[in-house]
């Protein structure tokens, strides 16, 4: 078949929106009609050449959602008109990782996800003959898409996918690293580093979960405003601090944070994050994701005194399990999407929603088909 | 009163074994007659001028054992004749660290004791008039030594103090960081880099808790038999292996280890046990002391990908109510100390424990009274 797509045929240069072909699904994969897409800085990073494992032509797109319109052989747990979520973290619960209980880093598929390829080593993607690659499992940036059944999360049909597809990564990464990684419990002081959608997402995390301070960093005094409309407590604009801004936010915490949210990507904000937790217990979740080559760095006597250093990639959240879960908790309104989608694009200006996040004027922009 | 003690007037300086004053407890301290006391890496670091907080002059040792001689007003959990271990870590059990109930690192007196001195601002030792420091809070290179009162626990009076003054630090240390800070459990498999006393002991913490694989890691291939009698599985000696020792740990461990251990104080080595841990869930325990100003380091990949860096002080317990669990541990049959004290030597010989020590001659060296 042919699909619309915006394809990236090398970095650093606009998606171009072209038709392409499409394969049909093949025994254990889901065809899906994508219905709206957001646009992530993990593509904006892919796109701007910065992974050094990105590959191209590839059409980007990973946090989308959308209906299954065809279903290949053997596909048992997703039927024709299921409103689906693709997942760039599986869940397969036959592997060492999903059956540790541990993790959520299914690695069934993981070798041909990470070389642009379905499970079987091929592509469904082409155009005019040559292959174009998929991207995390998901190319969320065609109209229609194929996927492993197991990267496939059914969401209730009442969800709005302009909204719901936000879950397919933002939302669910940052509200999942306060309830699946960092287990916050009720009481406990936060800081967050980055009122970005993911920061925010953090942020609304720990305001359901009961957070007593939820700190908000952010250099960009305009986040303040974001920040206070979902639950922050107290803003610090480290440009507005004199002197150190650890010891400042371990003043503000009386001690440091129980916990802390590395929402930048930054490593050097990470080290900062990690040292204003508190002595004894305090842990620290990077979240975002750092530039190739750059490295984190500390004392160890920061971790010998207590402090805990981890990470978290899509919120801790097993993709089938708990994704759904996310839905139900935004359409039951224990959490906020709408405000965060601050611009709705046709597929046609998708090129127009990285100049907005890279300019910083969007929370999130969703393209729609 | 006069004791005898071993003086550590300066840095780089052997001890001098002298006759200091010492007063009386005080308000809430006790006056403890040592018995037997262990010489530890952390003692020559500080001797060895590496400690750029180390005071001098002052009485080292803190892994000590002995017998409650006298107390001061107010005491009430402890009497003339109890055994007891002193605590460098205190457990006040009124602090906000220990009404947290996660970490041991009581604050009660944190501040006097890192700057050698008592509570009250003042310390108990001085020779020919002047003031010398307590050390660790323990002092128990002297034969009389006064502590506060929460920084005493108290032992059965069955256990022999030449073996159980070794729960004071390195025992409790190692066995700790297994089962109170990674709380390992039956079946795991883990890796422990440096087969010292403290690596020992973890060895023993893993066999004990019923742990899977347990891989000791050293450069010293005596160190080999020593690692076996405590329950050790697999021995790797980093110059035997070609290649990269990270990739070879995480295919003997198949995927990497659940738990490893640092206890080298190298950083380099910190590095290691880290990226040895299996993907989405190992966890990397910093034990060993680094030197001053060295930092540890690694891309945020490794964390995102759910490896957990952590540290312990003491194993994690909280001394007063955990280090008689050790001891009991101990004669219980449960870990076994006796095969690692190597040396036993009278005080007037406890330079020579060091050279023993630096030479790696011995396991641990115990000072008698």
């Amino acid at each position: 078949m042919k699909t619309r797509a915006a394809v990236a045929f090398e970095a650093k240069k606009p998606l171009e929106i072209v038709e392409v072909d499409l394969e049909g699904p093949k025994a254990g994969e889901v065809l899906i009609e994508i219905k709206a897409t957001g646009v992530c800085h993990t593509d904006a990073y892919t796109l701007d050449g910065l992974d050094s494992e990105g590959l191209f032509p590839s059409i980007l797109g990973h946090e989308g959602a959308g209906v299954v319109v065809e279903v290949g052989a053997g596909v048992t747990s997703l039927a024709v008109g299921d409103h689906v979520i693709p997942l760039y973290t599986p869940e397969c619960r036959q592997c060492k990782s999903c059956l540790s209980g541990k993790t959520n880093l299914c690695t069934a598929i993981r070798a041909t996800q990470g070389k642009g390829l379905m499970p079987d080593g091929t592509s469904r993607f082409s155009y005019k003959g040559q292959t174009i690659h998929h991207y995390m499992g998901c190319s969320t940036f065609s109209n229609y898409t194929v996927l492993p059944e197991i990267a496939v999360a059914r969401i209730r049909k009442d969800a709005p996918f302009k909204t719901a597809c936000y879950c397919g990564c933002g939302v669910t990464t940052g509200v999942g690293a306060v309830t699946n990684t960092a287990k916050v419990e009720p009481g406990a002081n936060a800081i967050v580093f980055g009122l970005g959608g993911i920061g925010l997402n953090v942020i609304q995390g720990l305001k359901l979960v009961g957070a007593n301070m939820i700190v908000g960093v952010d250099i960009n005094p305009d986040r303040e405003e974001w920040g206070l409309k979902f639950g922050m407590t107290h803003f610090v604009n480290p440009k507005d601090v004199s002197g150190d801004l650890v010891a400042h936010l371990v003043a503000l915490t009386d001690g440091g944070a129980d916990y802390t949210f590395d929402a930048t990507g930054n490593t050097g904000v990470m080290r900062t994050a990690l040292e204003a937790c508190h002595r004894g217990w305090g842990e620290s979740i990077i979240i975002g994701v750092a530039e190739a080559g750059k490295e984190i760095a500390t004392r160890p006597f920061q971790l010998v005194t207590g402090r805990v250093w981890k990470g978290t990639a899509f919120g801790g959240a097993r993709g089938r399990t708990d994704t759904p879960k996310i839905v139900d908790w935004y359409m039951d309104g224990k959490i906020q999407i709408d405000p965060m989608i601050t611009h709705v694009l046709p597929l046609e200006r998708i090129n127009e929603a990285f100049d907005l996040m890279h300019n910083g004027e969007s929370i999130r922009t969703v393209v729609t088909f």
